[in-house]
């Protein structure tokens, strides 16, 4: 078979076992999902020994430190794996839940009932664990799921592949319902984006080439984003030491992820009095600086930005400042700038944080707190399987609610047309 | 300017106007509907006049009179879009409302308010009033859009779309919030397709080809339907006189919709006291029935329906009839011809009505009542904007409520993550 008709069968088996997931219980699926954390720590070794074929792979490919690092399944990752599992197994199940009932003047009795989306094909890179929970969520919510990792991780995520399926047949349900693309030949993920007959939705996790490419080549539906460009302003009635604090967290806390603090936005009246202690607590936590005109002229000696600075995500420890004359500046930087994902404003002033919460436009707002909590556990959501700044089905974290639609449901006694 | 720099310059300027329409207040938007309904009465003769261009180039090219009906602008036509527009200015506004907040273990107040899409296309044929019902919904819903009818309705477009624009100007919006696309030239589809970084929806309305033809050439998100071929399943418990009428309903209320019956599955242990009664009904209104194999027994005088007949949209007084043994067989028919749109049960069996809705997946499931009410307007959400039969973002009638989305709010008191 050629890679086409490989990629067709995977598709089609999965539309088949959505049906199957779409129907059963609760408790079938929160069986498979806990048997699979059972699996996984009964065949620690073994998974091990097909992650060590990636493992030296990657030596000899020569791959970074940090990459190899990304693509290790340890102890750790096992636990970890494991008790992801068990946590979406305790999570309240979205499927056949329904709204509110409307009725209507003929006496139709409207409501809306949550199903899952069919299958969901996920397009990730190195890292193998996602293989399980990305997997672990769409199950949990009746979905089958096409999992396409990091050819880097090939042996891995076709062992825990593996444990799925068993995990699955043990407690009756289709192992086609989580299948990983068993090719690291990346025309599989041209043939996986032509399946909109049977697939419905798109996820692709990782750099912005990846997902550029993904947009550019599916005629499915995908959801993404592309980069976090967040933004914390400081206005001028901002408690000081508050400020201080959510910046530090927004910036230092863990800088590589998509959700920490790119840039740092400062109200005039308060730079003078605010900047050079938080530059000072940045810097000791080894913190670059890159300041606009006003910016260095308060602190002196940091590098000046330049205009590539505004719109970068470092993902790194390195901080944009800039210094605005009010809120209203602020905000069309944020516009001009921001990448849709998280925007936090640190104020004491009542207006100012209605305003900045109606008309600025990033799938999370956030009053006086740190951008850092722009993620599914943090919001409530339980885990997630990725952060959408597109606006269409979901905006921000996506958790199993997201992984459903509703269909509407209409209940009559005879009721026609006029 | 080549056609690409007008589309571009179209979208670019949509985009802007789309944040003024975002932050204005509901009042003023239902300023600027009310408005649109008076101009349009005001200015008929001047719309009729342009009309009459379309009209005779129609002619011309040897429009079918079918054709020519539907670009037809009257004096109801009128009537019917100043009535829509002042229904939806009648309409609450979505924008700014927010649902449950929850309180997480830290303190942070965590909800979501419901926030525009930004700029919406919309490419429809021929109907001239979708120019004015579409931007409607969009602009009370505070998204900018972008229209782009039939070619042979230019004059009649452009006409509506001055006078939108006026209407917006006379109350201090920006008429670039609903523009209509100044040409004919279908490349400027191509180039709207491509404006993935101003247009954050597409919707479709029109034929099956012009529908695949968006979705494989968008990276925007599109919201369509392909077609609708809609299912009555009659079961042997069915109320027999409540079924003839659903099913009479269904077909032949109005024959050229998407919801309209274009199948009817009727359980084997009725068909013999169900079929004759309803078919003679049926053929009485001018119904053609198309009969399986058994259908045909029962019937005697029928065409037999063949292979071609199962998945068909007629849009037309045509209906295909198949007797099933049970169910099962009736719900595995509609899976595999169906088109995810409108299906309805007849019954007085409890765990069969529960069964069906729960298993059938389709955007609208109905028990003891007819298909035509998948409808925006009959399930209480008001004027709709089309039915979309893709699971993403939204599943069934699109009215006010889904040209918009949701971000997250959260407030807080400084916290920060630990």
């Amino acid at each position: 078979m050629d890679i086409n008709q490989i990629i067709k069968k995977i598709a089609v088996d999965a539309k088949k076992a959505a049906g199957v997931m779409g129907r059963c219980d609760t408790a079938q699926k929160n069986r498979a999902l806990t048997t699979m954390a059972e699996l996984l720590e009964q065949k620690a070794d073994w998974i091990f020994d097909e992650n060590r074929k990636d493992l030296e792979g990657a030596r000899k490919a020569g791959l970074s430190s940090a990459m190899v690092d990304r693509l290790t399944i340890s102890e750790k990752t096992i636990d970890s794996m494991s008790k992801g599992l068990r946590e979406v197994a305790s999570y309240e199940d979205p499927i056949g839940t329904m709204g509110e009932t409307r009725v209507r003047p003929n006496g139709l009795r409207v409501s809306k009932m949550r199903i899952p989306l069919g299958v969901i094909g996920i397009i990730y890179e190195s890292r193998p664990n996602v293989t399980i929970d990305a997997a672990g969520l769409c199950l949990k919510s009746g979905n089958a799921v096409i999992l396409r990792g990091g050819s880097e991780a090939l042996h891995s995520n076709q062992a825990l592949s593996e444990i799925i399926g068993q995990a699955m047949e043990k407690v009756g349900l289709p192992a086609s319902a989580a299948q990983v693309i068993p090719t690291t030949d990346r025309s599989a993920i041209n043939a996986l984006l032509a399946q909109e007959e049977y697939v419905d939705l798109i996820i692709p996790r990782g750099g912005e080439g990846l997902i550029r490419f993904v947009v550019e080549n599916s005629t499915i539906p995908v959801l993404k984003h592309y980069k976090g460009v967040c933004h914390v302003y400081v206005d001028d009635s901002a408690d000081l030491s508050m400020a201080q604090s959510i910046c530090f967290n927004a910036k230092v806390q863990r800088p590589g992820v998509c959700n920490a603090m790119e840039t740092l936005l400062v109200h005039e009246n308060l730079a003078q009095r605010f900047l050079p202690g938080m530059a000072k607590q940045l810097q000791a936590a080894g913190v670059e600086l890159r300041g606009c005109r006003k910016t260095c002229a308060i602190l002196g000696n940091i590098t000046p930005a330049t205009d590539s600075d505004w719109p970068e995500e470092y993902v790194d420890l390195i901080l944009a400042v800039k210094v605005v004359s009010n809120m209203e500046e602020a905000m069309v930087h944020i516009e001009r700038y921001g990448s849709n994902h998280t925007e936090s404003i640190v104020t004491r002033d009542f207006d100012r944080a209605n305003r900045f919460v109606r008309e600025v436009d990033a799938s999370a707002v956030l009053v006086n707190t740190s951008t850092r909590f722009n993620d599914g556990g943090q919001l409530g959501l339980g885990a997630e399987i990725g952060i959408s700044t597109s606006k269409l089905h979901a905006y921000g974290p996506m958790g199993l609610g997201e992984l459903t639609t509703q269909k509407f449901v209409v209940l009559g006694e005879g009721q026609i047309r006029e």
